[in-house]
């Protein structure tokens, strides 16, 4: 490509609704172009960065033994109506009516149309397993689009879908995608982490996500540096405490905290560590009648160490708190006579249950509210001032330096972008719309689903998350709107320069090198800054003093410098740099 | 790729809404399956052939120096109002409601951003010419969409818009295009025509379609065989009739013609060609004031003969008749007294302007209404009878056997599927939407655009319109899902037949031949019909008693008969009749 035939923008400045790094540099590097809230169009450099993330997706998908197809954008609401989530998806799904008033929806997701293909095409056991994939347009009417490609509403996703015999044929069909994931993610080029996540009601630990790794991503991923385990905070555990309770020392005493109704508070105004003061956070499970109706409220205390937090899922999967909601005023006040800010589980006016994180259970001394306003207690211990608790849970999320679950160290926290996620479905979509194929035996069976999805257009974002620096993106090798990019230095005044441009073009693009020519005389700081900005890896400045040494100069877009390179040897070395 | 890995679902029958064979194929051999009206899956099998259309058209299109790049499918309404085109487009137009209450459409096409990112992006007369294209998803509301892919709602289309500095550029970037576009048809492998159309209001002749041959055709061809000359039937224009105005011989008469209210049913009773009949069409413009209420309207009656067909297009370039519309039964009544069905030039109740055909002109002894119903008038003579015309002029459509207008034959017919269309736009947009660059002198300049469209989705059907036989399709090479399928007979009892198979399958697939090897162990009938079905231009049969002989079949599609080849020979004569 000559850069005069393409379309290079550059902007100076980002526009100031660009918040995240990202976002800036795709705006500045003219690969995106908004159109509108969470809408962009993809201008040909940034088009070209999302054909290669499709390609390499595509390729290995293909060898994973999956088969694409495409599914409408805009899909009739019935089957959405089938599985419930016509209703239940509420307004991020993108309703339509068309001529005829008939409701339509823009798809966010496949599985409704991709299982009602299954069910139509697959009649036998001989023919499972199935994979199917689209690289399509998504749309999501998020109510708050930001952040550029990563957090926009109309964007390409891979969404692939298996359907197998049995779960195990699932569980088989799914370790074929999470490797063909790992192949996927290597590729790229990125430092990524593979992380085990809440499989939702279905259990087990079929659930991965591909976090690339970046300091400015939104997830925190856990990790232990002395294993592989590695699992996104909902669910990442730790062992329990190893240490033994200790021993009460202190007395029990109530101490004035006017005003201070946090742990944070409090802990200052005492002056003893966060980690020795204890918040109670109150939580109601109702039980319904059949007409769903509430007979009965019980109410939770759970207790977490002040430093600590709760951790939602692995609540919600205790026994009787699977649907928790979070208390109400009146129903603080009934059992504690008191309001949010200065609770404790000691001098309670109504029973309730008492859950103990694992961490709280085994405190001496500790600090907790006085359920009286502008109180607190401090010197609380187990047994001698309170019952021991109802019972012991893991309730928060881990934090760095917590024993890893394999024994194999303690855990270390960094930051994530999530950029795909491997999920096996079970039988929820192929009972929902009744899927089923006949058996060995002739017996009809629901189908084992799994899906699988990768943001494409995400993983551009997500990568410049990663590489960049304060001159622009750094793209590796992989993703790069071009590998190599040929910078003449005043081509229209030296005939030797424009001769020597074109003869190494010629040469790498025979080779196949995905190469650009800058042809447009542009003077060599604006040149430079904008290849820089646009983050091609490898550059090649062709000048007339140099030439007449005999040597061009390549630098690495990572390099501070230009190295001299013989003008017979630039083709080879740059062959070479782009195999390593 | 392998069958069993593949999808392949081929019907007995098609569904009944399938009305034309390219619909009925299509579902047969499960390239595409129904979502809802006029929106298709375009599953694994088709999916393939419309990858192909998009890769020969996304070459030549680079090839020709356009950039490609994506708009989106969701569409805010704002651009579409600049234009006026979201309250002029209709119901076709698919419009949404995103949550918080704006207005967007779902793309049916992207002059509007385009032309946005063009007046943003182009700043200078240094930066044209440009050629934007994307390959990308539209919907289109059609009333009642039907024939599969040949007129649905949601489908793929390749837009590419020019811009240039002066009508001179831009109908160079025409002409690429259109040479662009014989090079994409040339490789798709079909029969085609590049034929003359309408260029509307602008006028020129920059304006092209490209239509695949196919006697199903929804559209007119005209062309002559002696020469390059190929119009589509609006557009297509005759020499005016060579021979002067016959002689008149018959006295005028008035003929009672009870209930015959047709050139066709006159023509009958009184036992004489259609040709000598003439039909009187009458119109009206009105003259509007500043506020658009009409001041005055005039009548026009129109003569053409009674088996020719009014050329609205060819009428509305005529002075005066730019705004015509039919007149109402009250005007004519006004002007003729009488109904419809028996019209005529002759004694008229009020004056009107009277525009003859130019086959009309030099009639003499024909028929025509009366102006009293259920009567006719033969033997009527120009100037005898009545005042020549007021003008002359090509009202009609021609028709096969007209002179050719470039004087080299007469004119043919044939019918063709519009897949493709190259337009020179001029300024209608730039104008609309202030797309103005500098140009040398530091003067802002409308930009001037050409727009060339490519039906991807409607392609696949077109060539199936053209080939194809009572077994299924026959693809072109070029567009084949797989370009050789290998069908072993029975590889699960015969073990040299799966090895020979197999060899032969990894030594196509080593040479880059788009191959499927056949291994759901079907019945050779079964197996046969699919692939017969499903169109794959060669195929290879590879059976155990054959293989004793040292041979395996090779069989074209359109062969009536397989032939014998070497095991050693097969390998090379594929390769041979590919690059044929």
């Amino acid at each position: 490509m000559k850069a005069s035939q393409f379309l290079i923008s550059t902007l100076k400045e980002a526009p100031a609704d660009a918040e995240v790094v990202s976002h800036k540099l795709m705006m500045r590097a003219g690969m995106i172009k908004k159109l509108g809230a969470g809408i962009y169009n993809y201008m040909p450099m940034g088009l070209r960065v999302i054909r290669k993330v499709e390609a390499i997706v595509r390729e290995e998908m293909n060898r994973a033994g999956a088969v694409e197809l495409t599914m409408p954008v805009v899909q009739p609401a019935e089957l959405w109506q089938e599985t419930g989530r016509f209703d239940k998806m509420g307004p991020e799904l993108l309703r339509i009516k068309d001529r005829h008033d008939r409701d339509y929806v823009v798809q966010p997701t496949s599985e409704e149309v991709v299982t009602d293909i299954a069910r139509q095409e697959i009649k036998s056991y001989k023919q499972l397993p199935k994979n199917l994939y689209q690289i399509q347009t998504k749309f999501r009417d998020e109510r708050r689009p930001r952040f550029g490609l990563m957090r926009g509403r109309e964007f390409i996703m891979k969404d692939a879908y298996s359907f197998d015999r049995d779960q195990d044929a699932a569980k088989a069909s799914y370790q074929v995608m999470a490797g063909a994931y790992r192949k996927i993610f290597d590729r790229f080029g990125l430092r990524y982490r593979a992380v085990a996540a809440d499989s939702g009601a279905i259990g087990g630990d079929l659930s991965e996500e591909f976090q690339v790794i970046a300091a400015t991503g939104e997830d925190a991923i856990v990790y232990c540096p002395g294993s592989e385990y590695a699992a996104n905070m909902e669910k990442a555990e730790a062992l329990a405490p190893a240490a033994p309770r200790a021993v009460a020392q202190a007395a029990m005493e109530k101490v004035a905290t006017p005003g201070k109704s946090t742990c944070e508070d409090v802990a200052a105004l005492l002056n003893v560590p966060l980690s020795t003061t204890v918040k109670s956070l109150v939580l109601s499970t109702d039980v319904l009648d059949e007409k769903g109706n509430v007979t009965k409220t019980q109410v939770w205390l759970l207790l977490l160490r002040g430093d600590h937090d709760m951790n939602e899922v692995k609540v919600g999967k205790l026994p009787g708190l699977a649907d928790f909601r979070f208390a109400t005023v009146p129903e603080i006040e009934a059992h504690f006579g008191c309001k949010p800010g200065y609770l404790g589980p000691i001098g309670l006016k109504q029973p309730l249950k008492i859950v103990a994180d694992r961490d709280v259970a085994v405190m001496a001394d500790w600090i907790c509210g006085a359920n009286e306003e502008d109180f607190h207690i401090r010197g609380v211990n187990w047994g001698r001032d309170l019952p021991e608790p109802d019972f012991v849970a893991a309730l928060r999320n881990v934090v760095a330096g917590d024993a890893s679950p394999d024994g194999k160290g303690v855990l270390a926290i960094e930051r994530g972008i999530e950029v795909g996620h491997v999920f096996y479905l079970g039988t929820k979509y192929s009972k929902a719309m009744n899927a089923t194929f006949l058996d060995v035996n002739g017996k009809p069976q629901f189908m084992e689903m799994g899906c699988y999805g990768i943001g494409i257009t995400r993983l551009p974002a997500a990568a410049i998350e990663q590489n960049h620096d304060d001159k622009g993106i750094i793209w590796p090798d992989a993703l790069a709107p071009f590998t190599v990019v040929l910078c003449p230095i005043s081509p229209d005044r030296f005939a030797d320069v424009k001769a020597a441009a074109d003869t190494l073009y010629a040469e790498l693009l025979a080779a196949g090198v995905d190469v650009i020519l800058d042809d447009r005389n542009e003077r060599p700081g604006a040149m430079f800054a904008d290849w820089e900005l646009i983050g091609v890896p490898h550059r090649v400045t062709i000048g007339d003093r140099a030439l007449k040494e005999g040597v061009v100069e390549y630098q690495h877009r990572r390099d501070a410098e230009a190295t001299k390179v013989p003008v017979a040897e630039i083709a080879s070395l740059i062959r070479s740099k782009l195999q390593a």
